[in-house]
């Protein structure tokens, strides 16, 4: 069971017109920003409050960011939330025939170790689980 | 400025159902519960840890949210960050010529008073202030 939202996925069109936006409309503030050529996407994690909102841009057209940028434009791409024990919560989705994306925790952004469900689980919104221990 | 985020808005075919869904997957508890009739639509808010998710099932086709699953399906809607003024967050978003759907507060569900910004100015979110204090 989750056990807070962790983050609110955003897919932008450039990066840091979006992090100065979030900074001036909602008082964002940056917490890490990296690029990751093998998931196709430079991220930027922001602060609002207790909040996490974490800006995607796709490195290129042919990126799963890409794609979804595309084909639904910017906007909101997935909700992450914190679990304690990520293995365990992917057996028991998996015993309650949940249909998964990643069937075992993958290394996600900023060192987290991640998993996604799939959004036909759900009613159309992309969800990921993220661990609550980091690997950096 | 934001303090936190407020709740994040998730657009559904069906309330009943995506609230047992949502209750399975993350473990939500529900809230409150509303039928809203002069928004067309019926809202429940749920909890996932400190995080407050607000379910959207339009009571019509010719709504807001009826026309937004028409246009893009279920999925994610908007996010709502609360502030300690909503009037005086207002005033500073105007003096910053950011494109707002709601110049004056107004009262949202639950109570809650809101205002919501265009998502042209946020680079394509729908994004709503929610001031801190209920008028129930």
């Amino acid at each position: 069971m989750a056990l807070n939202l962790h983050h609110l996925g955003i897919a932008v069109d450039d990066l840091d017109a979006a992090i100065l936006v979030y900074a001036e409309l909602f008082g964002a503030t940056l917490e890490h920003r990296e690029r990751v050529e093998d998931q196709g996407v430079e991220a930027a994690s922001l602060r609002v409050g207790e909040a996490r909102i974490e800006l995607l841009q796709p490195l290129g057209p042919d990126t799963p960011v890409g794609r979804f940028l595309a084909k639904r434009g910017p906007g909101m791409h997935h909700m992450a939330f914190e679990v304690e024990d990520l293995a365990a919560e992917l057996d028991r989705l998996k015993a309650h025939d949940v249909l998964l994306i990643d069937q075992q925790p993958r290394r996600g952004l900023f060192g987290l170790q991640v998993a996604f469900v799939h959004p036909e689980a759900t009613g159309g919104v992309l969800a990921e689980f993220v661990g609550n221990d980091r690997q950096r």
